[in-house]
């Protein structure tokens, strides 16, 4: 509520793209997931990428703006690797099992975003307080939506394919998606379990939790 | 880094209980849990209690710290209800299908402290600035992995009455869990879906999910 509103009139500062943005994200994205989104300072970021605070404002207007932005290139991430699995594939069942693993096939930079994305996700439903971020977090919200809204039409086809047994589809996705993202709270690189196993086991509860038939879409050899 | 600490020769403030003391954390968790944590204005909450910010400061040092006590509050209820339900039941499947219900019964407060649970979860994980909420911190991670660590060799004590197949105990926890409080990232009442719909649903997944053959553990009639 306090803070200052751009005027109006002012005409939106040009998004820039290219290398030194990508780069901006990428560190951001280190010490969001490492250190955590609060206690990260902005500041600090700046001087890992070797920009100063001015530079850095033309890509960021603040840590809050380069979150929203992270979380919806993790967000488009998801939807590329998704439509792409799903469009290739008229076998519902065999491409979900693919999209499952699919979803734990990733960088430790990506492990890291996965890490923001969950904890931080509940900042998507709070309004920002500048129209730069604002519209930041409503694309990355919209974007969470769509990505929602498609596994949902997708699971509702499956079903009608009669790949697993009738459920609610938008219930179901809701349940799906917290069981596989739930991951990333926890799961820590080198920690305790290696990721292959953490992948075989919760794709095989998935499995069973939606009554995917045994032997259906059975992981590809790599 | 820079936020300052108090002499280490300061002795500590005592913990005052009571009924104002509960009245911040219900206030403080209604605001956290419908505006999100970042969002809550720390003077608003104050407010709301109507209490200056010198009695406020005898009860919690930071919004932080309110926080993490929240946290350890809404742990502790999980801890006493979970203990409860399990102590007085030798069969595991029918006590787990218990505790499973049982964390949808819910009052709207309590609803709205998972979600402020869920949402900052995260925060556990980072050292905090201050030896107050440092402490309160502290607290409650413990009390998080003590109850899952609880759950874990419940777990795995119902595999071995043969409850259910036989997984690793610690990743079927996170997974079990997973799945659960992920419900409290979406779930708002009076929206969509009633919280008992949202309950068979879930507990019904999560029961195919473990391998519980049906009809062990039924829901007692209310």
């Amino acid at each position: 509520m306090t803070a200052p509103r751009e005027p109006r009139t002012r005409k939106p500062a040009a998004r820039p793209r290219g290398a030194k943005r990508d780069r901006i994200l990428d560190v951001a994205t280190e010490h969001f997931g490492r250190d955590g989104f609060e206690d990260t300072k902005w500041a600090d970021v700046a001087a890992a990428v070797g920009i100063g605070s001015t530079a850095l404002y033309h890509y960021f207007e603040s840590k809050q703006h380069c979150l929203y932005v992270i979380m919806d290139c993790a967000i488009a991430g998801f939807q590329a690797r998704f439509d792409k699995i799903t469009s290739g594939n008229p076998d519902h069942a065999a491409a979900l099992v693919d999209v499952m693993y699919d979803a734990f096939d990733l960088s430790e930079l990506e492990i890291l975003r996965n890490r923001v994305l969950v904890a931080e996700q509940g900042l998507l439903a709070v309004r920002a307080s500048s129209p730069r971020e604002e519209a930041a977090r409503v694309a990355a919200r919209s974007r969470a939506r769509d990505l929602e809204f498609a596994y949902g039409t997708f699971l509702a086809r499956a079903m009608e394919q009669g790949a697993f047994p009738e459920r609610d589809p938008k219930l179901l996705t809701h349940a799906l998606l917290g069981l596989l993202n739930s991951v990333w709270h926890w799961y820590r690189p080198g920690r305790s379990f290696p990721l292959d196993e953490v992948a075989d086991f919760y794709v095989e509860l998935a499995r069973t939790m939606i009554g995917l038939p045994p032997g259906v879409g059975l992981r590809k050899a790599a």
